[in-house]
């Protein structure tokens, strides 16, 4: 099932798409989905990032390609970090290059996780009841801010926009097998499979329920695998009139340009 | 002005402390005040955290001396960094010391800025015209996580009940000119004065607010001065029926019990 959140002339509304319709919801689909009655059309509706999350949590260097690229040692528990729910962008909308730190601005495929339930300490085998459902995201990053300027990520990472979510929320995916990719101007950059995770999605789940309670609407970044354009010879970086796709199979496509 | 938020059947309300009295408010402290013609004692009424922080950005090394004492540089900008909204607490509560990491959390007292109104790049000369006003808070840390497991801060800063938050919004403080201390189980363990900033309050509300947008009930944490457990000889932290009191002069006292 397929849960988007979308614009209308009263605010973001919920529904579940099912092929060209989209049925609506009452409120949030959390504790459970409760269907308005009212349906529309797919095409020509806004659709907005699936949720707006009240926290975003996010894992650093979770594919050992990825780690070795940036030449980081593979970290011995998940690197997390943070986010601002100020960042997140839905699908279409344009990744904004910040007056701050212009230059080099990366892309990061990953595979978003929202959580449906509130949880904390969770175990690993029951943290995937918690879970609502994947999108996908992308980990925007200003390269100058994280290695130059900055030793924590907050300010490289949490630039407004530099959070894509979308375009909906699967609650039907294996989270441990599915494809993953960025495509640059039509053009292949990362390409990988979430069962190449260090940590699979399991125990990222329970890891940050041990650092605080996980609200319903918590979205958390999984890692990236290799390819970025800070990894490539020459580097890479996005420019005004770029357009990004991320992809994960099963899932579908987040598309955002850059300005 | 004091503006508290506090416990009701009916779930959390505003109110302004005039006196031994709350003159309750209607909805939010923003855009503008609202009272609700309602009061109540403010004896026998529990005090929440003042705001429910859809962001809580926090600054590092915003005091020389402090700086000095864990053995950093002194930065060139801002070095910001993020809480979760879930790891506020409100005074009396208890910070409970983490499964995960319970034995070197440390105390840092900080003056918390509130946010009343949305901004975004802001100048210098205009930033505090968007703050709300002013509270204690305490950035409450996992040495061990911060300098041994992890290289970004936000699981060692970010446990739950780690932002402790009150016990209300001082709106009539001079942010550049205000005392700030710990005091441990009666002991004082750090005794500044936001003087004493690296970056004043209103460039780090220009510094947050070109990261990306700040809304309003966005608290910025300032960074704490000299004093820290982690760097006494020998080391202080926190242990269980500690308490935990944070003074800022021409605001208040947040006390918090440790558990």
């Amino acid at each position: 099932m397929k849960i988007a959140r979308f614009a209308t002339e009263n605010g973001p509304v919920f529904g579940v798409i099912e092929g060209e319709r989209i049925r609506e919801l009452d409120g949030a689909p959390w504790p459970e989905l409760r269907f308005s009655g009212r349906e529309r059309p797919l095409s020509g509706t806004r659709l907005l990032a699936p949720v707006a999350p009240p926290v975003v949590w996010a894992i650093g260097l979770n594919y050992k390609a990825h780690a070795a690229e940036l030449g980081y040692a593979i970290p011995e528990e998940p690197l997390a970090f943070l986010k601002p729910s100020t960042s997140v962008i839905g699908p279409g909308d344009d990744i904004l290059l910040p007056e701050m730190a212009p230059d080099a601005v990366d892309y990061e495929c990953e595979l978003a996780v929202i959580i449906g339930r509130a949880c904390r300490n969770v175990s690993e085998s029951d943290a995937l009841d918690y879970v609502l459902g994947y999108s996908c995201t992308n980990d925007v990053t200003a390269r100058d801010c994280q290695y130059l300027r900055d030793t924590q990520w907050a300010r490289a990472k949490g630039f407004e926009t530099f959070c894509p979510l979308g375009p909906w929320i699967e609650t039907e995916l294996d989270p441990d097998r599915a494809e993953i990719a960025t495509v640059l101007n039509g053009k292949v950059m990362q390409k990988s499979n979430t069962a190449d995770m260090i940590f699979p999605v399991r125990q990222l789940v329970r890891h940050c329920s041990r650092i605080g309670t996980l609200l319903p609407g918590t979205v958390i970044l999984t890692g990236t695998p290799p390819g970025v354009g800070y990894g490539r010879n020459p580097r890479v970086y996005l420019r005004p009139g770029d357009t990004v796709e991320i992809t994960i199979g099963g899932v579908g496509t987040l598309r955002n340009g850059v300005r």
